[in-house]
C-alpha cells in the first residue's frame, strides 16, 4: 500500500473571515497525513525524533483547487516523492468525502537533521522504513554544498 | 518603491518541538507583509474585501533556507510577481533582522472572486493601486477554462 | 446521554519549544469537542449559523494539568454548564487515551447573537436541541445592560 | 513602570468565518504580551529558558468583550498578577488603538519547571527581574502535594 489516508474535519479555529479553510492550514494538514503515513510504516515520527532524527522541511507547495469549508469531513492521500541522497518528499491530495472533490495538491520536501543539527544523508533506516532504496556507502556522509545546515521545521 | 518592509517577532505560540518556527507560520507572515504591501499602496486589503473583491491563494510555495527562532525580530519584504488577467503573484522574503541572513523565499498567486464566488479577472482599480498595467476591454470577463470558481483564501 | 466524546490526535505544529502542545491548542480542541457535542444533538452547529444565530464565545477558561505531547492521542468530554436566559456554558475535560489522566479542564461561556449582529436570548430551537428548559415568554428579549453587543467569536 | 505594551496588527489568518479575530488567538497575544513584559525587565524569556527556567502555563482566563477585526491596530497591557512561592499571575487588557475601547481582559497562572521537568519555587533571579519580593529560605523547594509536575505550556 503505497498511499496512506487520514480522515480529519476542518475546525471552526482554521476558518477565516473569507468563510473558508484558511491556507495555511493545509501545510497542516499535510503534516498530520505525513505522520499518518509514517506510522503505518512502523515506527512513528515522534520514534524517529527520538532516535535523534529531524525530517525538516525545506520546501513546501501546495495548489487550492476548492475551498474547504467548516465541519468538512477530509480525507488526506499522503504518498512518497521523489528521493535523493539528502532529501525525500511527499506528495498530498486533499479530498471532501461528502462529494469526492479534490480540494488540493501539494508536496513537502524533507532533509534529514541530526542530534547536532546538521543536516545528513537520509538515514538508512528511515529509508528502509519507508520503502526507498539503499544508497551506496559513500565517502562523504556531507550534504552538498548548498544544503541546508537546519533548515526551519 | 516596489519592495514593502514589514517587522514581526516570532512568537512562542508559532515555535514547535523541533524548537524553531512551524513551516506553515511562514505562510500567515507572507500573508501580513502582503497585507502590508497593499496598504501602502493605498487601501488596504479590508477595503478591497469590503467593495466586494477577495483576492483568494490559489497556489502557494516556500523554500526554508535557515530556521526563525523564538524571539527573532524578522523583516518580510514583499514585491508583485508575475500577474495575468486573472491571477496576480507577490514574491516573499523572509529576512533575520539581527544577521541579515534570509530566512525563507515564498510565492503566493492570486485569483480575484466577485461577491458571488465566481473567479473575475483582476478589476481594474486593484490594478491601478498595485501599479500593474491595465488590461484591454474584453468581450468575456470569465477566466479560462479550468480556472477556480472559489477557491480557498 | 449528557458527555460527548471525540477523539483528536495531538499535531506536531500544536507543540512548541517546550516540547509539549501549546496551552491556545486546548481552547481550539474544546471548540472541537463542542462542535461534536451540538452535532449529537441533533443539528449541526454550521446548520445553526445557517439559521443566522451564532453562540459567541464570551468567557473561556482552562486550568492546565499535565501535558499533552505530538502524537498523544486525546479525549475531548463536552458537557452542558450552567445557562441563564442570555448565556450557557460547557465544560471540557480533556484526557489522553493511553493513560487515562487528565491533562485540563475548562469551560466556555457563550451568547447568542443574531444576524444583526446583537446579543439576544438563547433561541428556543437552540435551548430545545441541547436539552435545556424553555424560558417563559418575556416582555424583553434584549440581554440586560452590560451584555455583550458582538463579542469575539 | 509596572504596565508594558505592545501593539499587534490582526492577522487574517487570526479570523475565522465569524468574521473576527478566533477567541484562541487572544491567548496567543497575551503571550505575546507577556514577552514584551518580561524583556523591558531586563533579560528576555528566551534567556530566561536558556538558565534552565520554564514559566510554563497553569491556567488561562480570558473574558471577550467586543471582537477584534483583521488589520485593527491592537495594544496589549501587561501587568504582573498574584505571586506565590510557586507561582505568579500576569493580567492583560487588550485595547483597540482606534477608538480606545476594552476588548478582552484575561489572566495567565504560572508554575516554574526546572531543567528535569519538575515544578519549583519561582527562582529568585526571576523574582527579582519581575519585582516580586524575595521569598524566605526553605527547607523544602518542593512544590505542596498537587502542585503540577510539568505542566503544559
Amino acid at each position: 500500500m503505497d498511499v496512506s489516508e487520514l480522515e480529519i474535519r476542518v475546525r471552526y479555529a482554521e476558518t477565516d473571515q473569507m468563510g473558508v479553510a484558511h491556507h495555511a492550514s493545509y501545510l497542516v494538514w499535510f503534516e498530520a497525513g505525513r505522520t499518518e503515513f509514517i506510522r503505518q510504516r512502523g515506527r512513528s515520527y515522534a520514534q524517529i525524533e527520538a532516535d535523534g532524527w529531524l525530517l525538516v522541511v525545506v520546501e513546501a507547495r501546495c495548489r487550492y483547487l476548492r475551498p474547504a469549508r467548516y465541519d468538512d469531513l477530509l480525507v488526506i492521500r499522503t504518498r512518497l516523492g521523489p528521493a535523493g541522497p539528502a532529501t525525500l518528499a511527499f506528495d498530498y491530495e486533499l479530498v471532501r468525502k461528502g462529494d469526492g472533490q479534490v480540494l488540493a495538491r501539494g508536496t513537502t520536501v524533507h532533509a534529514a537533521v541530526d542530534r547536532t543539527g546538521r543536516a545528513r544523508r537520509i538515514p538508512d533506516e528511515v529509508r528502509r522504513q519507508l520503502g526507498l532504496p539503499s544508497l551506496p556507502a559513500s565517502g562523504s556522509a556531507r550534504p552538498r554544498a548548498g544544503e541546508p545546515r537546519h533548515p526551519a521545521n
